[in-house]
């Protein structure tokens, strides 16, 4: 028995999860998984029903499942909430609370939505990029933090961007063995010509590189990184950065891919115990139309069973429904946002059943 | 008399410094702008002189100066010095010793230049942004920072982003005023979902909006304008942003249009006075092969005509020199970054001597 809990959040969270839960409940039968599911609240949510982003029944049931799925929180509606109790912090409550610190974000192109990046075809074809980002340090939890008066009388905001060694070490060591299965080269992103904290994550990262002798390691100030994924994003295989970095790079290397639809984010501890989420947002402005795309949480769904629950129908599961994945997309079947000719999409429901079909 | 600061700096810099001379004597001798030019050390050309990126007679100089050009700093030479010891931080000095608090990034993309983006031409065909960044303050400078043995007994690395009212304040003022100027739109670009800092930005940015009832006014996360400068550039005209999100966003805006190597930047205090150097930075890879662009250089000459000395012999030496690269561009010159055939493409020195003669 595997239990897994599911959090729809926000904005199209529900539509997207109520499509990969299907998707679950079909897997679990045709492989005997023996899934216990359960759900809860989180973000803004939580907040409309408990006056907050995290519930304490939210968070036991996080700790007891072996893995969570969520959709996505936030949106304008909580927008005047002040800091610290906004539906984001539902979502970093969990990433904290459960030391999710490796969140997995892989950017890839699928050959059959190859038209809907961007860029010219030459430069993103094929592309499969890993980024490892940090995900419980960083300057999204370092102290102190707020807004003050100064000493000049003016109110002033601050925060800290902070990482100790162990934080370092550890984040490191995940990307270094994702590098070793994968192509060998791992890109460490940081801006040590200005900020301290990042000249102290190049010289640990450097200093591991003796353990890893199979993995070539570069380094890449983050506002070159930020052009070179424009310029010629296939130079990288895996990125590893820090919380921030990770957060903005992650973003621009998904969209290069032309549909972040598509993508799917795993985020880990230690045992492998995981979160797993689509890369895209809680897309407020088209929530409840029943047109977002669904499958990055499907894909999401995927990682979890090859990820945290592992067994060998688990894995059978996870590949069972990828493949099923890209039998829906060579069938043509899109969603608005992924659609060559606008107007011939699908609605969130029929792609979701459209997998199940599949399976 | 107008006096003009000349700081070659590091790597590609004394090269691409020398075609902007040529242009600043022409000018000069055409439009009787009576320049009077000084030079100086600063990065790791003053540390390898001085042992210091910033020596105090560069100061002094940059001080007296009306404006200062300047081509880039920094390479792996210098690794390895201490932080705070670094060329970078004759660059950061400089800003924060003269207020230039104001860096004008413009991402523009010449139709001359259109097949150099790894975009598809029509998402990027006639892209014309304005990043407008802090420079003077945020994360760069913000105390207390460095390395420590934290509490538990681990070495930690620590900086501390932050802004007061007044600093925020008189950035949104200029760039405000800039999109005031241009289309009248205005994107602040802050991670207030997360960021204390950036929360009392938005607040005050939202705050100013009564006084320009002509700009409209937008809030985008960090994250999302990463990707929404990729997926669709045109939406942006005016950007404004903090000193770290500014030289991310600004960067990868730059590489949209696939010739960083054109584009020129502009940093200001109250009072116009500025330094101005090219988006790029000092290339070791390439420097001292003659092969680098000067363009950038040159056309930062231009704005600093335009925004710094704006006598009207100026103003029509900056037009000059911006039609001259243009006559240059369509004459079929094109130095390595740019060229579209490998292998056919001029010197550094040749491009620079084709813009005194189209002058
Ligand atoms: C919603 C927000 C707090 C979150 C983040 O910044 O980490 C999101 O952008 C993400 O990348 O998962
Ligand atoms: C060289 C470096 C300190 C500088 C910065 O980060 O500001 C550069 O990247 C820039 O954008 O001008």
């Amino acid at each position: 028995m595997s239990s897994v809990l599911l959090l729809p959040g926000d904005g199209i969270g529900p539509e997207i999860m109520a499509e990969a839960a299907k998707v679950l409940d079909r897997v679990d039968q045709l492989f005997g998984l023996d899934l216990q599911i359960d759900h809860g609240l989180v973000g803004g949510a939580a907040i409309d029903a408990h006056g907050t982003p995290l519930p304490d029944d939210t968070m036991a049931k996080a700790h007891a499942a072996d893995a969570i799925l969520l959709g996505a929180v936030g949106g304008p509606k909580w927008d005047a909430i002040e800091a610290g109790k906004r539906p984001e912090n539902g979502l970093l409550g969990l990433r904290s609370g459960l030391q999710l610190f490796a969140n997995l974000r892989p950017a890839i192109l699928y050959p059959q939505l190859a038209a809907a990046s961007s860029l010219k075809p030459e430069i993103v074809s094929g592309l499969d990029i890993l980024i490892v980002r940090e995900l419980t340090g960083g300057i999204y939890f370092g102290k102190p933090r707020g807004v003050h008066v100064n000493e000049a009388g003016d109110r002033e905001g601050f925060n800290t961007y902070r990482y100790s060694e162990p934080e370092i070490r550890r984040i490191a060591a995940v990307a270094f063995e994702a590098a070793r299965k994968r192509s060998g080269r791992l890109c460490s992103v940081d801006k040590a010509n200005v900020l301290e904290v990042t000249r102290l994550w190049r010289e640990i990262v450097t200093s591991m590189a003796a353990d890893y002798p199979d993995v070539e390691l570069s380094h890449m100030y983050v506002d070159n990184a930020a052009m070179q994924l424009v310029r010629a994003p296939k130079q990288f295989d895996v990125i590893v950065t820090g919380n921030m970095f990770g957060d903005i790079l992650s973003d621009e290397a998904a969209m290069l891919t032309g549909s972040i639809g598509m993508l799917p984010s795993a985020s880990l501890d230690a045992n492998n115990k995981g979160m797993y989420e689509p890369c895209h947002g809680s897309a407020p402005d088209i929530a409840g139309r029943g047109v977002a795309n669904p499958l990055a949480t499907i894909l999401s769904a995927a990682l979890m069973l090859r990820y945290s629950l592992r067994s060998e129908a688990a894995l059978k599961a996870a590949d069972a429904i990828e493949r099923a994945v890209g039998t829906v997309l060579d069938q043509g079947l899109r969603t608005a946002d992924i659609a060559e000719v606008p107007g011939q999409s699908v609605s969130t429901a029929r792609m979701g059943e459209a997998v199940v079909a599949a399976l």
